[in-house]
């Protein structure tokens, strides 16, 4: 079982200009066959369909704790593209159309079937499949699989940052290059273990030079490439049997982190959309519900969870993307 | 971001008599329409695409919670399935086929893709899609469908209660009956307190008897059927301004439980499959390996992960359920 | 606009012994490629489509009354699975499960998804698709297709009246082998009158010799294997510049019928399976509010529609079956 | 069996602008998940699969006459997706290319798979799937079903409504707005009266004013967001028994019309678009052949169709939207 | 079994203006429902199925050799979107993008799961799939079926034709017009033959002017419109049984080829594309290493395969446009 | 382009006892995603995206060639399927039904939509998908999936090998178990080349003794697991240059293979199934015109093409498999 804590794995940045048609490309991160919704999934259920766990523990906690992480990738990117619909679809109901803005987007379903916001589908709008999951039980198959997947992970996430310049798809994209780069790492290590070859030739692969990408610096100074989690609080602790020696690119040590996951971030309360209903044609009223049920079930009156910063949606401000603006000032 | 704790949120029994046609039905409430993907899947993607959090903060702690407690209900499914295909195919390699006793099953990818292993599939061997996520930002609109979704998908865990016989298949059916039931009023209590309207007269739907379910009675017991946890060491506080009020069915109150999640139970460590590779032909080279690493690593030598029962996998038992039988006597 | 009249096209018998793997097959018929669904679609959407339909009326008069006439099909196909399908879950609630009988039954979602009823699928399970119509707005080219696709259809409903010998199956495909015939001679005679070419040489195709099959003979003695109905009560009178002629196998002439369409049957009454809630776990409670709601709309006591029997469902027989029995005895 | 009647059920604009990425949006409210083709199909499943309709005939009944007014939904959508599409593709074929206009639209197979007309596809070109279907035969959970999908298939069309200003797609998401509402109520009606539940409250779900659309008006103006036909000349008569009490908006009482169906309106007879082949690349052939073949089968000179206006396809005038609007001057 | 000649059927044009959303509509005639992947599989799969072979010696032949041409057809689609998508993305990586160029395309997978090249997909992003294939066994079926298919697949080529004016466009649609035009006389011809029926006169089908349009004059001016190749060696002899007869539009002879194939031409060497990795993001490394393993084989220091022209990878050239340009100069 | 020869790569035993549910299963290693749809197609579509093939040459040549021959896998698994196939449909026609005995068969397509015949589907009936294929044009990131592709390839293979024990799948599996570890070896070396890391040690991946395979061994011992065949009378003269070294498990040189390719053998000329209309239901009227279109083309009387045995067709025998035994003997 898991439990959810409420802040991103890393810093997104607010709202700025919208960018539905970068969104629609980043979708093929979420959804794609190579998108963040194969590896949470591929890895979590090699591990649900692990068998003599304790004869090869190292190696289930590896996958156990990777597939953790991995969670909070589809909540990346799925902030990220929330991120960059804010504010597209904001015009005035009625005789022009509120959404005539998005009518020429590539993906209408963002704002059709969602409240511009992540769909779980590729960049060509095709929906995620259960087929994209290969959790075979066989070991070494497995692995040969995920070293496979996280190389052509890494080649998608390289293209959508050099397609989109988003600030939200850079953040995304410099993040997820390095951390998907040390799943990729620690796949072909365990292998390494169990068979003898050498595989640390072959990175890194693709050739993507993170050291060169300003986004990906922040993280690599951390020494985010290096280090893998143990994302629970009771265990995964044999994922250090595999997951060491020196990195493939640097000559660093490989290292399993002291803290169990790291610090990471609240998320910015991304605004309300009434033009799509998110999460209602007049959010404040919404907002004075919540409010009272707080007050009769005897709780703080001030909402306890914590973000970035509250958006405000009870103001009578020109556009959505101006009270953006007013929230960040 | 998640955690995960290597624990089943509730007891599963040990493999006993294969049953490869049953575990294929069971597939339904995996990767079906109304499956566990789905439940988990939409509620986490409606956690993910929620805007104005603070104005609305207990639905949104409603839904991330139930998100939470979802992945625990994928990895209960797989578990269940992966029990039932213990020992289906253990015939021995060469003339007659090792699985040979399988040829005629239902499902042949549990064999063939898997390592007697669950699939993101449904009973159909169909695969799970993103479209059948609805994650629309409308609030209303999502809890609509959620309420929707849960009485579908108690209605086919029923119907699998009734098709499947074996002990996996009854003990999953019967937790997942009463947990799903507390979704169900979860969300018709939101939506009443969005509304006005009175929908616990709608209960129970599909009239389904849960105090004759033999297999629902020790969750009953324990007031499952009346809590919901937070699932968050630090978040999600506010569910409790939802989630309140007299059960619909029995009149006692609802809660929010005091601990964070139920305490469930360590996994039973379900016993290799060399005959499909799982975790591979030779399953106690891979042991010694990790052994090896292990102690490399400057762990302690036995296995740190626990488990109901670890199997034995280097003996020359005559087959996997004689090893499965000794284990568990 | 479509007007709805509450009869089938041709009788169906009463259910008998239940048949479930037989109605997997049968959902060839509705749901696969070139099944029901398919030709009411393509020729419900050619119509739609169509331009200049003035200039073409003949044409378009053909298409649309044709196409008016397949919905026929669909129903027919689906009264013929659920006829086949009932009974076949009838067993006790409970510990033996009263949906152990199909356990093993080839298309598990006819009793998870449905009730003991038709899907919207293939006799794989795969559901129909949007892609299988082709509405290209092209006369020739449509017509071409319409040509293969009767002669792909009428292969399919020999192969599933070979396969099935249960006698809904039977009675069903004797049926569609005579309409489909007129239809396929109807695309042919179209083709004709646009090109010069002479097609009635191409039948029959595939080559049945629906003279032979018992259950085609009825039909085929009531003349409906020369006759189009305009199925509208106004419109579609053009048909006639279009379907005339010798038909191509027997000599005698082409005919529209001055009825506007067959005079058909009542459906039997299906009863209800409580044990897939179908339309309920109790029927009578839902008989019940049904009486008192017509009651206080001033409605007949009795229930105006008309069916073949009415099956009894508040009885305390000992199964379905029984029912049925007694119903139709 | 059904019988059709060559009218739409309201009157839409003749072919103004072409349209074609706005096309491509309105596919959605076809094809898509919550598209008219969903709508038609589950209550038509839903009939077919109906077991015990004698003693539950009420609501047989409401299922039964609400699908067939939902064919006549496809038909008007399909109707408005041609319309938009007329003249969009009208180049000279040769060097710069009959359809050189399109190659950039959205949707490149309404004129390379049809010919610039509708698709069975919703608005990101992924066909329609029978998965869409619920049919389940429970009938409080079909009811919840239907109510949930008529909700989500509003929120649909106020969204397309709101990104797409042609007066095509402005009159039909009008109408369907108004008759959707009608539907829901009915739904959520009949779940009243099978449960005792108030639904009422939830009105209006998603919060949409449609007293504040133009588009709406005269539809509403009429009665229709109060009304139910039967649609049918002989049966559904029961309907009254579950639609009745006051409107949840309004608070008029709602009614089983009179009438047997709307009054409609005949279609505008879109015209020829040779650079498809619609209906051919020389339609004057076919129009000449028509006229011999009304001539030698003895029917009157003029074709017998009632068409809003027939397009002229004979004249030489510069392009089709001349003609068009030459047609309708 | 089959040999492999590295010559294109007929020659193509060179990398000229980049025409991505032109390349995005081509996809249409790969992986549509009518694209040649749909010709290709479906003569492939019914010469495998082929049942009685030496009675039906003259149309498994037939089959056979139509099928082996096809395998050039989907080759030289594929050449031509890849040509169409060289330079389009060619951006500096960094700050503004390799790729932003791309951000707005239509089929944003040509980028980001492939390398500026061609996918199994069709025009809207939709995988091919092995449900277009029609391979029943019954010959007049197939037969029929191929007919239909050839039927639609040249109407989706001329619409491509009037679509895109790419120069590898039109000159692929020109050549693949007239060669699927003597497949489609070829299966008219056997069903002739096989039932007596005239087909002849559903010439030309669509009413396609193939003598007008310029890109297929080379083609007609070879006979090209007139033969069938045998595509074999050794086998498929008996064609000339079936393929015989005038043309069905000019009159002319058809005839079997003397030669075995079409001597076409060599592929021109695109160019290697740094921004996606194709064939890698530093070519001469690839181009070293090539060399030093030529060399320790013993082979010739030059490369032995015959393109057109290589492209110079290693200069230093502005763009690879500029490069493309050269090499052609 | 290519030139189809009329053999298969290696001899098949011809029909025994048909075995449709084993030949379900076998379906899997033809359309499924390891299947050899999808290596034909991988590599094939690699070799058309190849960019830079001079530089680049002896990685073009190795994966045009390997392509080249997994056309003759996909005609092999075909023909095993229907080998398994001929004579399960054999019925009398009529009143128990000519295909009664398939009734219950687990790929019911396989004799509705085929002729007793294979599909292009997997195991559980899903069509092969275009999605399948990875053509990136990166060399690296694709030599890496092909690798991956093939591991997952073999562990199908010996599954299917152990499911299924009708000798034509036994003769396909064992053949293909060679012949897919060579490819395997031809990736990994490649990889090797141009990064330098050891991938030999990876094998046998996954650990099949194919030395221990009875139906392996006659292939191994004419060396056809360590040499790579050209499959082109002109070209790929450089897979020479990255396919050599000592083979990873048995240390022999790798070698490319002096003649074009394997000499293979006629294919059984498998025998109509009347029943299914394959290739008709009077196959010898097929047969009578097929010998007077040969005469009258001038042609030898017998038929030209060279099978292992001809059919007897015309006899009155019992049953198909008495014809068979009867051709055979």
């Amino acid at each position: 079982m898991i439990l959810r804590i409420d802040r991103l794995q890393t810093k997104l940045p607010p709202p700025s200009d919208p960018d539905p048609i970068g969104a629609s490309a980043v979708q093929e991160l979420l959804g794609g066959k190579f998108g963040e919704m194969s590896t949470f999934m591929n890895y979590t259920y090699q591990s649900f369909n692990f068998r003599n766990r304790q004869g090869a523990r190292p190696f289930y906690d590896l996958l156990a704790s990777i597939a953790a992480e991995e969670f909070g990738h589809i909540e990346l990117v799925s902030t990220a593209i929330n991120t960059m619909l804010t504010g597209a679809a904001d015009g005035t109901p009625g005789e022009s159309g509120s959404l005539a803005d998005v009518k020429g987007t590539r993906n209408t379903q963002q704002f059709i079937a969602g409240g511009a916001s992540a769909l779980v589908q590729d960049s060509m709008g095709k929906p995620w499949s259960g087929d994209y999951v290969n959790a075979t039980g066989d070991l070494i198959g497995d692995l040969t699989h995920n070293f496979f997947l996280e190389t052509g992970a890494r080649n998608n996430k390289l293209k959508v940052y050099e397609m989109v310049e988003h600030p939200a798809a850079r953040a995304l994209t410099g993040y997820l290059l390095v951390r998907g780069g040390v799943h990729q790492v620690a796949y072909a290590r365990a292998l390494e273990n169990l068979t003898g070859a050498d595989m640390m030739k072959l990175f890194p692969s693709p050739r993507i030079p993170t050291d060169k990408i300003p986004e990906c610096q922040p993280h690599i100074e951390r020494g985010e490439h290096l280090k893998l989690y143990r994302f629970s609080p009771t265990d995964f602790h044999e994922l250090a049997a595999v997951f060491n020696g020196p990195h493939p690119e640097t000559g660093e040590e490989l290292q399993v982190a002291e803290e169990i996951a790291p610090e990471g971030a609240p998320a910015f309360d991304l605004p309300s959309q009434p033009a799509v209903f998110a999460p209602g044609p007049q959010p404040e009223e919404i907002e004075e519900i919540a409010q009272k049920l707080r007050e009769s079930a005897g709780l703080s009156k001030e909402p306890s969870g914590v973000v970035v910063q509250s958006a405000d949606t009870n103001g009578n401000a020109d556009s959505v993307m101006d009270k953006v603006k007013e929230a960040i000032a």
